[in-house]
């Protein structure tokens, strides 16, 4: 198969458009209709900066790559709707992997309701996916930045932290890590790192439960935390014994002699949201995510600057500040 | 500088948002108000694939990358919008030229009036450029996609070809073709293959004036004029002595000892458009890009299939079908 009959067999795997899509994939460029205010982000995964063939499949790739571009959706509060991916291919892989990896991208897509609705397919040395996502909403007001925290604000986070860090280790340090927890807990935490779930409906409810600013967790939750305060102006408090940590992280940070706090704020890739919300809207939030079955945190609070610098600061339960940095994906990764 | 300072120092080279923008690149998502119909189009730019850095400069790099992706927009009549860009950098590259990279990509944005709204930078192996770019229309029909060409249409083609595949021998095969043609005229061969020029301000009179399919000359002739034939169901014959071949070409491939023809109809990257035109809107056409320096050549005609499959023929003088095919990106190139 050439590109054009190989693009032609990963069109016939794709959902049907959504709505708004008047032409899908296959010409100069895709048609769409948004009637409305648009969100757009673009994501990159990387062979070798972002995941390794010897520990995910093509299929766990093709889901990653379009998972954690939509996340970016959900921390807008967007409805998601279309998908535009960038394919790059090494000599080394075959039409079926390639298929199998955009079985992957099918199935989220399916599950969230996106149309995957153009792509581009080259050759790379490294396989390497850029994707491009789209979300709706009625109006540009309707989208939650991370700019309109203000002092007063109670800081939430959903679901649990640290498990894609741990979960890294699982698969990276099986030597030191493999006894640590139950397979059951492993094989948990070993998803939260190949397979992470955008919070599409938690983003929309935070949203409509008048969420004031709100980052997806993808680079750690000291790192993220720092965008919001440096975009609204604010000084965050986050109250590290508030943490929900995912269950097995500790004993997994025993067993590789790290810390587990530093895993769930400096791990990332747990792509949960964290949100300032007015106190009054805490509860009714709360009661909306329940109802989806996403716990809701509350780890700290916004507040005033009083002539400081706008940061995040993590606080352990003897006031002491811990300082750390998210993920950054220009350096090489620290040396374990 | 990391990640986040870098890319920073690049929103801060920027051209202003456009009116559709509401928030540019810096937070989760970019958010945009279209009103009216959208045309979403990826393109990738690999090094080693689609460049070489022996052979290009980062500023060049970042212009084309931008310019073909607007490409695809000019081919659906589109009036360009937004770009979101992805960008791999190996660690070989520094800020400087990542900035300089930038700059190229602000250059042509600003040229056209799109506008940089968000992107992504990371490390990868080589450097490696994703570009989305999103052009607009009142409604959806005013697009013209492949899909509309009738038998009894006439086939148009702006500007010149072969240029870009002149360029190419002039610039990786310079022993053998360093002498072919005067200096002005070898610039001239070496600008299109390095520096091409999108045809959004013809894409836009090809559409007004009434055009029923059409699409950029990105894979060559040959192939792209396969991809209309296809889309609409149809038979296009193209005479190959009609074709506006650049100045220069000729001569550059006779020092290469390779056929000219060849050059113009799968060379590819002219980024010229091909058009079907109803016969009476081929004048006006004619007219209205003549108004903005764009010649417009009749190059073939649209037919009947009469049964047999939908394809595109380039026909010789003595009436010889010439078989080619265009560029296959995941085919590693021909040795010459």
């Amino acid at each position: 198969m050439g590109e054009f009959e190989l693009l032609a067999a990963l069109r016939g795997r794709l959902p049907e458009p959504g709505p708004r899509v008047r032409l899908g994939s296959g010409d100069d460029a895709a048609i769409s209709v948004p009637g409305g205010a648009v969100a757009t982000s673009v994501d990159a995964l990387v062979e070798g900066v972002h995941f390794r063939r010897e520990t995910a499949s093509l299929h766990q790739i093709g889901r990653k790559a379009l998972s954690t571009a939509l996340s970016d959706l959900a921390a807008m509060g967007a409805e998601p709707g279309e998908a535009y991916v960038t394919l790059g291919a090494p000599p080394t892989i075959g039409e079926a992997e390639l298929l199998e990896l955009g079985e992957g991208l099918a199935a989220v897509a399916r599950e969230t309701g996106t149309t995957l609705a153009g792509g581009d397919l080259t050759r790379a040395p490294v396989l390497t996916l850029a994707v491009t996502v789209a979300g709706h909403a009625p109006c540009a007001e309707d989208f939650v930045t991370r700019a309109g925290a203000r002092p007063g604000d109670v800081l939430v986070v959903t679901g649990e932290l640290g498990g894609a860090a741990a979960g890294l280790l699982l698969l990276e340090d099986a030597g030191t890590t493999a006894d640590a927890v139950d397979a059951p807990i492993a094989d948990t935490l070993i998803r939260r790192q190949l397979d992470p779930t955008p919070r599409l409906a938690a983003g929309r409810a935070l949203a409509a439960a008048g969420a004031r600013a709100m980052i997806d967790l993808s680079d750690g939750l000291a790192g993220d935390a720092n965008h919001i305060a440096t975009a609204s102006g604010v000084l965050l408090t986050i109250a590290a014994d508030s943490l929900p940590i995912a269950p097995g992280v500790d004993a997994v940070a025993a067993a590789a002699t790290c810390d587990p706090l530093e895993l769930a704020i400096s791990g990332g890739e747990d792509y949960e949201l964290l949100a300032a919300l007015p106190p009054a809207a805490v509860e009714p939030a709360r009661a909306a995510l329940a109802a989806i079955c996403t716990p809701l945190t509350v780890v700290g609070a916004v507040e005033d600057l009083a002539g400081t610098p706008p940061r995040a600061e993590i606080r352990l339960a003897g006031g002491e500040i811990r300082r750390s940095r998210g993920f950054d994906q220009l350096r090489p990764p620290e040396p374990r």
